[in-house]
């Protein structure tokens, strides 16, 4: 194919999606031009939209076309507690069970040293300008929760985090480790197991 | 979120694309708006320029910018054999063999009642025309090889195809089934083996 097969720039481009490959960003071109065109501009509208409107929340770093995003902006929630989490996948799955109220600082990410990913890619100077106050006796935040994923990168981003933070005097919580709801411990793993007897309560 | 967020509307948009839910679309989004915009502009872009550009092979009906796709436009090709594929992925992995150097005609689909798709939207016309000449003697297509897939509507398409193609005199064939290369018979399902008893050769 030439390398000006517009087909092809087509395919070409939706493989950079993550979890695309090239034969998938073929099938999903051909879908779009065979049988679902207005699909192929309804992408593209929307996309050119967000990438000029969607910018970063001021406050919690979450992706938003608003200055500040809708949790942020609800003053009804409880602001002496602040969760930190990694996505807005996690953010969504924290309000779906109702028990937290709280705000939210987004990382957007985790620390990854290998890609390239530093305090800076996951807003840590936005993050510690939130405690600023917290040395003149100001700060409403009594407590930090750190929920990023129990991976070893979310676990080092915890790490660093938290270091901080302690350090700035913040009370730092993270999520309980041990057993999910409904399993059985014959198929629960060894580490989970190990975490949920020393954590045991 | 509100109708008008934008970041939904792109992640309700790429929902759209087959084998992408929500989630993956949500994860699509987040990437490219926090670590590769230009990439998503591109996607715009291009998307764009394939629904603007690109329409059917005027003789093959594969998808193309061009009159004619690259292939029919070869007059190197043996004219006297066509064959008869589903989508321009099977047409690739044809070509990678080497083997067969005719034209091709493709079908971009295939039939299925229940999904509403007729011998209209599979080009059936189009590929009777390539035939209209034969009743006068001039049509060099001495064979027409159905490449369907074997699966029950690729079964279906390729008996309806036969039948009307042999109705206008002309010879067809379907690729051979039988054991793939570098299989073991303990392996290879019942069915396969049961025809590859019968077309023994």
């Amino acid at each position: 194919m030439s390398p000006i097969d517009p087909l092809q720039n087509a395919i070409d481009a939706l493989a950079c999606l993550p979890g695309v490959g090239p034969k998938s960003a073929s099938r999903m071109v051909y879908h779009l031009l065979l049988q679902d065109r207005p699909s192929a501009l309804k992408i593209a509208a929307t996309l050119q939209a967000a990438v000029q409107e969607v910018g970063h929340c001021k406050k919690c770093h979450t992706l938003t076309h608003l200055d500040l995003c809708e949790i942020c902006a609800d003053s009804t929630r409880d602001e002496s507690r602040l969760c930190i989490i990694e996505t807005p996948a996690d953010q969504a799955a924290l309000e779906k069970t109702g028990v937290y109220k709280g705000y939210y600082f987004v990382l957007m990410g985790k620390l990854s040293p290998h890609e390239g990913i530093g305090p800076h890619d996951i807003g840590m100077a936005n993050l510690l300008n939130l405690f600023q106050p917290i040395e003149s006796g100001q700060n409403s935040i009594k407590e930090v929760i750190i929920a990023t994923n129990f991976t070893a990168e979310g676990e080092v981003t915890a790490h660093v985090i938290a270091q901080a933070l302690k350090a700035r005097g913040v009370a730092v919580t993270r999520l309980a480790r041990g057993i999910p709801a409904g399993s059985e411990l014959e198929y629960v793993d060894l580490s989970t197991i190990a975490h949920a007897i020393v954590d045991r309560k």
